[in-house]
């Protein structure tokens, strides 16, 4: 009986340690899944530094996976035997689209996640994957893409035709933010604390870009581009204020983090003239992965990699997203 | 010539003053409406104590307002001559539902209002007044009226069914919401400092209502009556926060004012974890005016009544409202 390879946390602030396990069985309803390039996400280094609600060690990271069916359990069609595919890494959504139920979770936490050779998996959470993507490509799109997808569309009820910046382009959920919303005929602008990632932004469809580090840069934008009817952040904090400046009268600003911390102050004044709309969204619905998935085929998009690494050097890759050096997604390739 | 009367605020600080004014004419466009009520907004406080922006005087102040047309200006058609109506108090609202443009004022000002026996205001701008009211119920009816129409439908969307929460019962915009959100078959409660003020809110159709005196009204809501789908508050400030407790996940709360002040603090964590909306509303556009219209009509709403003062005590009860202890609307009966 051949053995799985798999990264596991066993304690917070510790590292990811490469364990061998049996081979997987698929229970009822489940398939199981030969992975073949699992992708990271800012999610895997809170839980790394113990700062996410509802840790419980010793677990397998990773909620970014595609690879090839191998076995499906009973009551799963054998058709899916197989088949190439990524994984919905949203569990238990419920049927409320506004909102997900509270039993809610994501792979890789409680649930063992996709950092492995193998995962097992719930037949209803694997989708074929797109056929212009590589593996890593595949692997590096579900849950950055489907947060994307909910935060621009969903959410967001991004127009063609309408002005959207993106605050802290680089990230991988901004990064997908920003390829969504071009293919989607919108004008795109960005935010960065690096001239750098915003050329790279411009390589992408964006007009141009600010320095949020320059405390002006929305009247800037609104004096040269106009003010935005859209923004979508997830920094929050002291710099939140600037996006109620900024954002156009009668615009929505969608939040799906706050990696900044709250703001101190809520201008309810601004928010009730400019008749705004502040609104929270994260992960996603299985309409919107699908939706997601249907956007990423029809446009032909490619998710954006910044880097590859074995899965042997997963600890590594996570601790190297600590200060956010990246533009785009981090993938761990696994043979 | 007969003279008009008008009660005019001079100074900030100062008094509304009764003076005497020749009759008005018509411009092109225009037409002048023999008044017979007029209704006090908390806005008229607010410009007497110079908190509010753009303030221009001397001005007749008064925002509300029902009459007979007596004078049609020129392209104005002669069929409008001896039509009782009511006045929409926003001008200049401009093309965009989501928002209005910058030149939008209401009347009462800069423009002068209706705290007076007779106004000259633009043909567009007065509408058939409802049939089932009174002179005084009339005036009661227009900016209180549409803002609360804006806020819990254009936008809060409330939905037949859903249980929806109003702050700070008794104001003249709340409770229209009130009214308007039972008529529209939703499940309504409301919060008050005042136990009489929640059991008058009982005889208007509230399930019930909580002492937000009481730090953790919003834990006993969400026990005993469910957690409120949609929010609609004018109050803001500290207590805000226990808004975003309440509410449902997938929720909203609508904020038309913020009479103590802007909360301190946003918790995003909250906002995208429950994926609410937190949504802003002022006034409203000349199809909210309708809208709104329509619905007083279909339901028979009567506004709600709390004091009828003549038009010379005008003053005394824009002095009466600094403490907010009314139920519903003062009005100025004019003879």
């Amino acid at each position: 009986m051949a053995a799985m390879k798999c990264l596991v946390l066993r304690e917070v602030h510790g590292s990811l340690v490469l364990e061998e396990r049996p081979d997987l069985q698929p229970g009822p309803g489940e398939v199981v899944v030969r992975l073949h390039a699992a992708a990271l996400n800012r999610r895997d280094w809170w839980i790394t530094q113990g700062m996410y609600p509802g840790i419980e060690l010793p677990c397998v990271l990773g909620s970014d996976g595609a690879g090839i069916v191998t076995q499906c359990g009973d009551g799963v069609s054998d058709e899916l035997a197989g088949q190439e595919v990524v994984l919905n890494p949203g569990l238990d959504w419920g049927d409320n689209p506004a909102v997900q139920d509270a039993q809610f979770t994501i792979l890789g936490l409680p649930a063992d996640g996709t950092f492995a050779t193998e995962i097992v998996i719930d037949a209803a959470q694997v989708f074929p994957r797109p056929g212009h993507l590589d593996w890593n490509e595949s692997a590096a799109l579900p849950l950055g893409g489907v947060t994307a997808y909910r935060a621009v569309f969903a959410q967001g009820r991004l127009q063609a035709g309408e002005r959207v910046l993106i605050t802290g382009i680089g990230g991988g959920v901004a990064t997908f933010a920003l390829q969504f919303a071009v293919a989607a005929g919108a004008e795109v602008w960005v935010t960065s604390s690096s001239e750098e990632k915003i050329h790279r932004a411009g390589k992408l469809g964006a007009r141009g870009g600010f320095l949020y580090t320059d405390d002006t840069w929305w009247k800037t934008m609104v004096q040269e581009a106009g003010a935005p009817q859209l923004i979508i952040d997830s920094a929050g904090g002291p710099g939140y204020r600037a996006l109620l400046n900024a954002v156009d009268n009668g615009g929505r600003i969608v939040s799906y983090g706050a990696t900044a911390g709250p703001p101190d102050r809520l201008d309810l004044f601004k928010l009730f003239w400019k008749q705004l709309h502040l609104i929270g969204s994260t992960m996603g619905s299985p309409t919107d992965f699908q939706e997601m998935l249907d956007l990423v085929n029809r446009h032909e998009i490619h998710p954006v990699i910044d880097g590859v690494f074995p899965l042997e050097d997963g600890d590594q890759a996570v601790r190297k997203m600590a200060d956010s050096p990246q533009f785009g997604k981090y993938v761990l390739s696994i043979d």
